[in-house]
């Protein structure tokens, strides 16, 4: 099938905290294979099943800060005293090779991204309600009622964001966000703005002979 | 599935002559029902089993003149010798009762929708090449062998136009090119600036004792 653009584009998942943003990806991407997921790079230690290199590449504090320093991190972000970053030449060297990329990322995060790659499509997750947030941020269980209690508060400041984002999808069914993910996808390949059209005009000058 | 926007959106599906309007259109409303069809208004006599009301409206041209005259067209063109437009009522009825629309027109119209609608979504079909949008016209035999040749080269002048709509759509695949416009209308219901987000403020505050 014809696609009038090869380009590689950008795609930033994000949403408070406890709304679903991995939980989504990870279906988005079963269902777009082509889209590559961008394994971030965390100070964070691993949960139980996490995997080095698949999941996170976990470095200690002080590579991290290293990375910052040469730049090879895209944007980064401290979310509860752990550091989160996404690898920049990872990024770069698929969307030069024509592979869409998927970045599930913090808000904090997603803001850089969008002011240094204006071209990036950024969505953003909301959950149905307030109450169903808080439900899945106490369902985590991987920390103390007062961290889950400070990680809801923040994620209301956090709600406030989605206005700046290109789309926002509610994550009630999980099957129904991924489908309008996956329609974020196909149609932001379709944009006008986007397509080769010199080409498509040298090729109706080649094909000038036929008439 | 909670929708943040109830607004009814305007998606004009346009194209060259002959690049299949009528039958991408045809098989997106079948794919998604609640995609209401604009019944265009024109003075072509009925070709084999277009029924009035259905296809078209056929009407006089001295009623066609008195419906421009009194505003009750929204977009019209003349095309090969003959009227075609879009009756206002009918649309702005079914937007006002968010339900969403798709105008199949020619060049002419769509410009003088987004020129009336910023806010309409514009959809291109392209033909996959030259070649192909030259068999499909003179497969359609309808009319003689000139008109055919002159309706290819106005076709070739509308391409063109193809950077100023909002999606460009190449037409190679059927099932494929309907898939993509089936994105564009789901992915623009996600759109942030689309969504109520002062209803979903107010909803924060209303379940803020929930803290």
């Amino acid at each position: 099938m014809a696609d009038l653009t090869d380009a590689g584009l950008l795609f930033v998942l994000s949403g408070p905290s406890g709304v679903g943003k991995g939980t989504v990806g990870r279906a988005l991407r079963k269902r777009l294979p082509q889209l590559a997921y961008s394994v971030s790079v965390t100070t964070r230690p691993p949960r139980p099943g996490e995997r080095d290199g698949v999941d996170y590449f976990f470095v200690a504090p002080p590579r991290f800060q290293e990375m910052i320093a040469q730049g090879e991190v895209l944007e980064w972000a401290e979310v509860y005293g752990h550091w989160y970053g996404t690898p920049r030449a990872f990024v770069e060297k698929l969307l030069r090779s024509h592979i869409d990329i998927l970045l599930e990322i913090d808000t904090q995060g997603a803001m850089q991204v969008k002011e240094r790659y204006p071209d990036a499509v950024t969505l953003f997750l909301l959950p149905p309600s307030l109450k169903e947030l808080r439900k899945r941020i106490e369902r985590r269980g991987t920390e103390t009622r007062e961290a889950a209690a400070e990680r809801f508060r923040s994620a209301q400041v956090e709600l406030t964001l989605a206005p700046r984002y290109d789309y926002a999808i509610v994550n009630d069914r999980l099957d129904e966000a991924v489908r309008r993910c996956e329609a974020v996808v196909v149609a932001e390949h379709c944009r006008s703005r986007r397509l080769r059209f010199p080409q498509y005009a040298a090729e109706i000058n080649r094909e000038e002979d036929i008439r």
